[in-house]
């Protein structure tokens, strides 16, 4: 058990300092290979309009360049004292190159710093969350190919409704995930644009080319107006937010079908021994407990625009210190998620997908009164006619169920238009220009 | 005061009928022009497909025409007694049409009618509020050029921090809403998708055309899967209550702003008497209500997605009457919305704006100080060791302001650059297809 | 469809005034009993302090009793062009009384006006749904003796797990809902507290009798700060925001069992016919519309503290025009929850409760494992070994269900204690001093 | 950098271990001293109903009472590959007694241990932030009649409105927090009741004794019905999130003061040199840093009930995994409320209090418009009149401000009333029976 900031034996003024510093020393080192690629382009720039000698810059690259291979192996640390990430990159510097390394400080404050690092680590930690999205997305089409001939109950009303398939399910979240892709390429767009150059957020009487650190960084674009690029603080953060919370709607939903499914009371789908946990007083038990914490951890996501709504509503233009709480929120949030999509790559897969004989078992005679319906429509019977006269075998329990599915239009069990989806998949992944962004920051790192 | 269900004298069929009709009969009224297109479409490709006959199919048509006419301008009403549009639509056409009216509901369920009905409609309001947004975004540019001369300090933690001015504070905000609409892009590329044909979430043995139906609405692309179709259901609201929630999250940050500075603590803006309100005690006060509704308004709106999220999280796959109620949540949010754009559009361009003697008042010389740091890093002296220079004539009571400021780089404020954040806006405006849209609908309307 | 404040056609000042006014003028409707029992409070204290003549203020006072008479009995109206119910209460007093009328507004401020109109609103609101809860509580005590010998399976991680029965299923939830009284009880304690005199938050130079006002209104106690009244406002709604949303939590929470337990799947609960709804396409279906549209609702109204929090959050203290919007979000909740509630005691006593022959259903044979542990442990073999030799029955397929229960501990399904819930009930609802304060407010409408 | 689920080089069934136990070993530490205590009281009642004898009983006693010792004293560690506490603890019991440290488990799931040690952990919680708030509400009055002649303005919709003053604005914040710890206390007796023997749920043919594990714990009644008793998981965290919001929101808001009258643009509060923070590029600045991370903390507190709904929301009843993730949520937000409480009680008394000198500030002249309205009504003017007379003056310039201030009533400027306030918080206080539960506990724990 930690100390904690209210008893007794914690010095005040400790109090006080691990109050303001919070968790930003832990969360600051997944920052460190950005804030050090940020360092670069700055210092790349402040040398090219005059504001640096090329000496001093290219020492000052040097350095930054042996620190981001230590940040990139997992080495870099943040020393005991140091507040944060920031402070460390600029005492390493100044400890070797003294005055030079001071120099990278001009036209850029603590405030635009932090803002770009956000930028380049969300736009890093996107392509990670859409890929593995893409992933899951096209390991649910495949599933719904493999087991498309398993016929279960579709319900409605949590009522048995009419005839559905495995097909239909695994496909129908593959394509869901999709749309959840169009608010990641929102937070795609909003993240990748350069705040370099607000300094606190009212710019600078320094002739700084923003352009060209947009360009060295890869960003499509600066935010033009330097008040902009600090509203973006908390404006970022929410939008990201949204695309979690999207995604993390439909992988819930999902996991809530899988506990119920896996019920007795279904039966569609028995997990492996290896994703399920026993009770400690019930012998027989075998419980969905990795699907029921991936619902849980959903849910628990979906509440992350209101923390991100809460902290920075009010709160009038400007930097405000509340914004480090930021971190705090969203760092686990994108980690979380990713650990939920691999948990989802791994489990669904693995799971025993049991088609169910539905004619045959009473609990699900009725879902083909709308068959039965449909093919007096065929035969030429107004639809509400037929309708009534379904109802009235039912009612009399003289309904006799029509087995002979032909469901043939685009998306319906016999034609599930799987490949439809994965060419809308791939539409949507068009968006992204990963590659591009990560080629410039090789560039900036390898200094070629 | 409406008689509660929970009072003695209301009958308890009543109580039944009015909890589960709700709010549907009077949000309905808004579905209807879309219902009826829906209606126009399915006819017309069930006459293609085979499956009704061209005469009846033609009926069919002219009559919903004639209804679409009336819905479009405000003359559709719900009977008494009809609980909602799909209903009333659907009585009206069987009332005159008799049989053939009938034929209008094969392959087709309340389910999928519903869907559609609200893709549509959502289609609809995006548009309105995309094209707000845009011209808000282009008031506020136009407002950044008018004061770009106007100083005020810049905040902080609240604290005066560096110099800055109603161009840069106007263009901020009419950059950040470019952002917001990259939300509504997302929202509205997964609005605009095809239900229709997913039946009660589980297709149909009918050999449905989904494709056609598709190009007669105008929409992008089917939602292939019919059971994802049926998922759409909340999930759409949700994607557009994040589009709601981020704009929301800009207007009212910007109206607090607007309280804040109408303030006689800061004076900066002075909103006119008809945007002010008095007091019932106080004869001297001049009330900003109208911004303080607007922050209050833009606060609820952000909690739409929490709203969303907590009415369809934990509900397994298909149909749930519980998904009636985001209509209830989500509909007067986008008539809130747009109210707030049109008041922001309204009372922006009529506020006095004062820009401050900033140089002079003595809260805010020291608004100047990382000027004075500048200069002298700009005559070669580390900025370190500047920064600690001027902080020591400010600790003596030394320090005189450079007044004479020099911000050149893009983005500042010598160079608001907001050339670039009109081109920006009209760049992500380009992603909206909103005329071929409404052209596919005219087209079906008038039957051309 | 009524006009919109961004439609074409509406003139401007009339969308401002309709912009503020928002729904004031019906909502305040409700509060219009309160307001004139507020004033007669007022006018008498005035009258004593000496602030007022003795004549005037019996003028006042008759005056307002008629008015309270009107409004109580539903014919109060708020005339065209009238703000809100303290400006019509305050025209129709001095249409008639003419300066005498006036005299009233002395040492009160419209804002401890609305202060005072709605802690008396809530409290009579409070009352309302503590009686409807405690009548719900004791339904389902009362189902829970009836149906005490039905055996259901009971299950966890949604894994059939024990025994269980309707009788601990309904007694479960009886209990359930005195907590959530707790709450309510909390809520009252904070809004039975007289913020009269307070003002516009600041006091008055007036020498006011708070303490006599307290007393003819029935409050505890005074909200003894002025500003801590003010600051009331906000947060008095918060807590019982806080009420509405753990109460419904549970009852969202039952209704999520009804529909779970109506379906096929489980077949436990059979609803009548007239509280459910067919299909437009499917002859069989017999839905749970009504408590898929609790459940709904009472997912929305857990979501009224977040709305509450995001909306006054980062407020300042001190009154803000949007605290408007408050009574926008809870009133209308507190209709609906009684609505919820006048349901819930309607539709369940309706339910058919369905029984389950557990030991000869193979889905739940299992149910009785924990049985056939304790039954070893009961002969002296220790838990953990029972536990693994009845694991491995099961394992074998030779497992021979215990089916002889014998559940005799407190709250267990052969010892409910249902008698010991009533008793909680009737202590939790001793700490609501209802019939006081509804006699107060009775001496002073009728002035004995 | 800690490995993620999602890292290529993660071995599977690791992962999907990590993924189950999640933060459990870490948050389990602090429910250890519980755990235990509601194991010596289980296994106490067993011995007395003669479901284990006598010797073994006292074994198990003293040996739970040895690990009591360490727990208290931070010594007790999980074991690696030991996944949580409970396990922890049988497995060190029945290592060092074997049979006899099995017999523990008789009557007794993991379910039910679970919601022992919650409720125990709560309850002890809840002690610690109720005496710490009245603490903080203490100070706050003291502070309020230190400065009770310090005058500020009083704002109304931020703009300036009446006099106002420091002993006013300490003292609402002191009277505030008492409804804070009405909420308290509602979780409090929600809390405070036993859920041991309810098992896994569904109770147990064991003749358990659960009137007197209410008795050994201290507790003030049993959850009756076994159900409810498991019910209550989520339910319990729900309430104590309430309690928690409801705090935060009043220290947040006085966090926002503090940070507002810190502005030079209020110059109201001045905070000593340690409790705030520099600029990295501007010298001048001292910013608020503390108070507004206190104001972030409580906006994320706030948003603590909607997480616990969203996690919550639609499961049906019966215990699902899902709820493990709920003491992630709310362990730390008591650190993190508690964290606040001290750094509140520790910087409110260290901040320079700041009165203004109101007549003669031209922003602030006005404040004193009602004084000069009221002093007209006294002299018999009715107060509409009065309000039009100083109005005109106003508008003509000729308005002069009655500095003489004689306010006097109840909780007004000139009469703060901090005695009743005190007097209130006694009364409050006497509501919660923190010692009667101590002692019980410390009975257990010393065998006496």
């Amino acid at each position: 058990m930690a100390t904690k900031l209210w008893q007794k034996d914690y010095p005040l003024d400790q109090r006080i300092a691990d109050f303001t510093v919070g968790r930003d020393r832990e969360l600051d080192l997944e920052l460190a290979p950005f804030d050090i690629l940020g360092s670069i382009a700055h210092v790349t720039m402040l040398e090219e309009v005059g504001l640096i000698d090329g000496a001093a810059a290219r020492r000052c690259q040097a350095k930054l360049r042996e620190l981001y291979t230590q940040a990139n192996s997992g080495n870099f640390t943040i020393e005991d004292g140091i507040e944060d990430v920031h402070s460390q990159v600029e005492l390493m510097l100044t400890r070797e190159l003294g005055d030079d390394g001071k120099k990278i400080h001009s036209g850029r404050s603590r405030n635009d710093q932090v803002l770009v690092d956000l930028r380049l680590y969300f736009r890093h930690r996107i392509r990670g969350i859409v890929e593995q999205t893409a992933e899951l997305s096209r390991t649910l089409t495949n599933l719904s190919e493999e087991h498309k001939e398993k016929l279960i109950p579709g319900y409605t009303h949590l009522q048995v409704a009419m005839v559905s398939s495995f097909g239909l399910w695994f496909g129908a979240y593959g394509e869901a995930l999709i749309d959840d892709l169009r608010l990641w390429k929102a937070a795609y767009d909003t993240v990748d644009q350069n705040p370099l150059g607000s300094a606190a957020g009212y710019g600078s009487s320094f002739p700084l080319d923003r352009d060209r650190t947009t360009e060295l960084l890869g960003f499509q674009s600066p935010v033009v107006n330097v008040v902009a690029a600090q509203m973006g603080r908390g404006k970022t953060e929410l939008t990201v937010a949204f695309a979690i919370a999207g995604l993390a709607q439909t992988i819930g939903k999902m996991a809530m079908d899988v506990c119920l499914y896996s019920s007795q009371n279904f039966g569609f789908l028995q997990l492996p021994n290896d994703l399920t946990t026993g009770s400690s007083i019930m012998p027989h038990k075998k419980n969905p407990d990795v699907f029921e914490l991936l619902r849980g951890r959903c849910n628990l996501l979906q509440t992350l625009p209101a923390q991100m709504s809460q902290l920075v509503g009010n709160l009038p233009s400007g930097y405000h210190r509340d914004y480090q709480l930021l971190k705090e929120a969203i760092f686990p949030a994108l980690d979380q998620l990713e650990d939920g999509l691999a948990i989802a790559l791994y489990a669904l897969p693995r799971t025993e997908v049991r088609g169910q004989e539905l004619p045959t078992d009473p609990r699900y005679t009725y879902l083909y009164s709308v068959e039965a319906v449909n093919n007096l429509v065929l035969e030429g019977i107004p639809f509400r006619d037929a309708y009534q006269r379904v109802g009235a075998d039912i009612e009399a329990g003289t309904f006799q169920p029509p087995t002979d599915l032909k469901h043939t239009h685009l998306g319906s069990l016999g034609n599930l238009g799987n490949d439809r989806i994965s060419a809308k998949l791939t539409d949507v992944l068009k968006g992204f220009a990963f590659d591009r962004a990560a080629a410039r920051l090789q560039d900036l790192a390898s200094g070629e």
